[in-house]
């Protein structure tokens, strides 16, 4: 077999064998396979697609490219969850404990990407002395005594498709649903868990910017989930506004918390209760729509979803304190208003701008080597169809740094869009993909 | 600018601008862009294409990649010759000469690819002694002492093609039009010569495999050439069997010898004459068709041509005894002849199986460091419409090893297709894209 030939049948159209996929990926892998052959593959592929199958055969080679993750030593339904990424997007921290807190485990295992703020191991690390790099007994030892735990991926997981992402990045192929898909299964599949929900976000702060192409994205991983045997749900939810409160890396820490208590804002606490209802229903802790949000609300109510996540913080070395005393959490030099110049509702509020404007600010890595501000970030007080009158406060950036603070000023007041009239309305939710029960 | 926005741009089919392919060429050229960008663009562009007008600044950075070669030194007009390859096609061998002997001076600068038998470069190495490695200063010189040379391409000349080339043969982007003809006419323009003729092949020994590709890349190499300021007229002419009746090093010298002396296969001096004639009118030398051939005939009569040719083997340091005494050539230690197994007439003769067939007894190269035996090949006594009694002699193989000889002949064999009837004549020239006299 030759990687020519292989480029050469995707590009005129053809559909690639298991045999081809695993001799490009194993040998890709071990870079015995250069990356300019891979990258040729990559657009050939963004031209002609593979269809389902290749998918899927594209996603088991990557699995098999490294070590799986066994969790079997822990007990029950192990249950995993996905964001495919948004803006103030904290989801993860506050559905690891609440759903654990409702029998059902979760040991995650997340990435560390590039992005307008950090990703979930950067906002847990605000938490003084936490740590995400725990070894795999280290971590499944903390899932069996807390019921979650959230670490960072080792480079022996799926090392293909960690290859192949850096590559598709810097080579304009990225957006092909199958590249996508695999890739995001990939890392899924090799972290062990019996079951998998994912968040498929759409939406300008998103990677995909219709509820369509969102749709297709979560069909596309619902069906490899599946297809692998590991039963698969997706929620499509809209990330064209941030998703919460608060942007940047202590702050939605801070929010985290309040929704743990119950007292979190209603966006967020809805996609928590839609994510984590199916969490439930997939790890076998309820039977319907209804009993799952139940239990999620009384073990806020009860405050055993914030025990748990204490629990959890100290297992993984971290000081618990911080969720009684949020002022133990990073804390900006600087908090500035920013104020509204004219009178209306708020009609669109940009994700994408406010990320980059917290960004901006240093709540974000745009290089691997960037260190991230975890007490930069961007508290939104008005969010789209909210009324503003001249002089209201829209937002309070969060900032060490004067200069910072004007570039991302600027940037997050072009995030805002005004209009006379309330806006119409967009849902939160679109669609559950792969759902068995109805609501 | 960077790198990634210019592949984007292609890959959702826009048009780059000079800039962008200036800093795309620049940058790869002087390896700041990595293989692994340029593959990808590649792939792009052979789903989008490239319009006249990115091809011409394609072909524009990648000659300003490199060093040009001034010719200035040598009056007159300079004509340069190039095929696209074909099996047996010995073609430069004999044009240089015979043009020079005409008045118009031939300064050849010679690539040295792989292949089923070795380039005009390795040819020319069959004569002992003579060099192709010559400085500019002594190509020059030899030029206006002989008025024709044929050196090695050095690697200042277009390095942003040799780069490319090398990385496109291995990702499968060769076949697009616009990336062969800039490739070409990069190579052809900064190699200094005023016009330009091109012997543009179709059929199964041809990269391209029909007549209307070819045509299709001798528009866009002549629209390159003539976009340049240096007029350029294609032959596009057949190459579904070998040209010629030798396939091998010196066997094709001692061909053009005979050709040069008039006594060579009736295709290889038409080919000869056509592009001849053209690379006359071009140089000034003949005002029509009619002339040009007149003047092609003479010059091989009076044995000028044949004299001009001895002049040019002794100034690239070569005895030039060979032209007389062909023995003097590499000869291989044995000669096997391969008899009709039937009666009929030749239906087809497979020019790629037929180079194939010569590789393997050693005359052509697979990579780079193959050494090539300059004594193997094969000497085809049959021809497409041949007829053919069963014992006949169809080729006599001329090899040093016989295990190779056995392999080479299983391809042979395979080459020949015999029919009962005689079989519709093809022709050998199709086409000849911008001349300005007509015959």
């Amino acid at each position: 077999m030759r990687m020519v030939d292989i480029i050469k049948k995707k590009r005129d159209g053809g559909k690639l064998s298991k045999d081809e996929i695993e001799y490009f990926v194993e040998n890709y892998a071990r870079e015995d396979i250069p990356d300019y052959q891979a990258s040729a593959l990559l657009m050939a592929i963004f031209f002609q697609d593979m269809d389902d199958e290749e998918t899927v055969h594209l996603t088991e080679s990557m699995v098999h490219s490294g070590e799986t993750v066994d969790l079997s030593a822990i007990g029950g339904i192990k249950v995993d969850k996905h964001s495919t990424g948004g803006v103030g997007d904290t989801t993860t921290i506050i559905l690891g404990p609440l759903v654990a807190s409702c029998g059902v485990p979760v040991a995650k295992i997340s990435g560390r990407g590039l992005g307008h703020t950090g990703g979930t191991l950067d906002k847990l690390e605000s938490i003084d002395g936490l740590t995400v790099d725990l070894s795999i007994s280290e971590f499944i030892g903390c899932v069996k005594k807390a019921g979650v735990a959230v670490v960072g991926a080792t480079k022996d997981l799926a090392p293909a498709d960690k290859r192949l992402y850096s590559l598709r990045d810097v080579t304009a192929t990225v957006n092909n649903i199958s590249l996508i898909a695999s890739s995001i299964m990939s890392k899924k599949i090799a972290a062990g868990s019996d079951k998998i929900v994912l968040d498929v976000k759409k939406g300008q702060g998103a990677f995909m910017k219709s509820t369509e192409e969102a749709r297709e994205l979560a069909e596309a991983m619902t069906d490899i989930g599946n297809g692998m045997g590991k039963k698969t749900v997706a929620v499509v939810s809209n990330m064209d506004q941030p998703l919460g409160c608060t942007v940047g890396n202590s702050l939605e820490v801070k929010e985290a918390i309040r929704t743990l208590k119950g007292e979190g804002p209603e966006d967020l606490e809805e996609l928590c209760f839609s994510l984590g209802t199916q969490m439930l229903m997939l790890g076998g802790a309820a039977d319907d729509v209804s009993e799952a949000e139940e239990k999620l609300r009384s073990s806020m109510d009860d405050g055993s979803a914030l025990d748990t996540f204490e629990k959890m913080i100290e297992l993984q070395g971290g000081d618990p304190r911080c969720v009684d005393e949020l002022h133990l959490l990073p804390q900006a030099e600087y908090r500035e208003e920013i104020k509204a110049e004219r009178s209306g509702h708020v009609k669109k509020l940009n994700a994408r701008e406010v990320g980059r404007s917290a960004a901006l600010l240093g709540a974000g890595r745009e290089k691997k080597s960037d260190i991230i501000e975890l007490s930069a970030g961007i508290e939104l007080k008005k969010k789209i169809g909210d009324e503003v009158v001249e002089g209201d406060v829209l937002a309070v950036m969060h900032h060490n740094d004067k200069q910072k603070f004007e570039k991302g000023k600027k940037k997050l007041k072009g995030a805002y869009e005004f209009s006379v009239k309330e806006p119409k309305a967009e849902p939160l939710i679109y669609d559950i993909i792969g759902q068995e029960e109805k609501r």
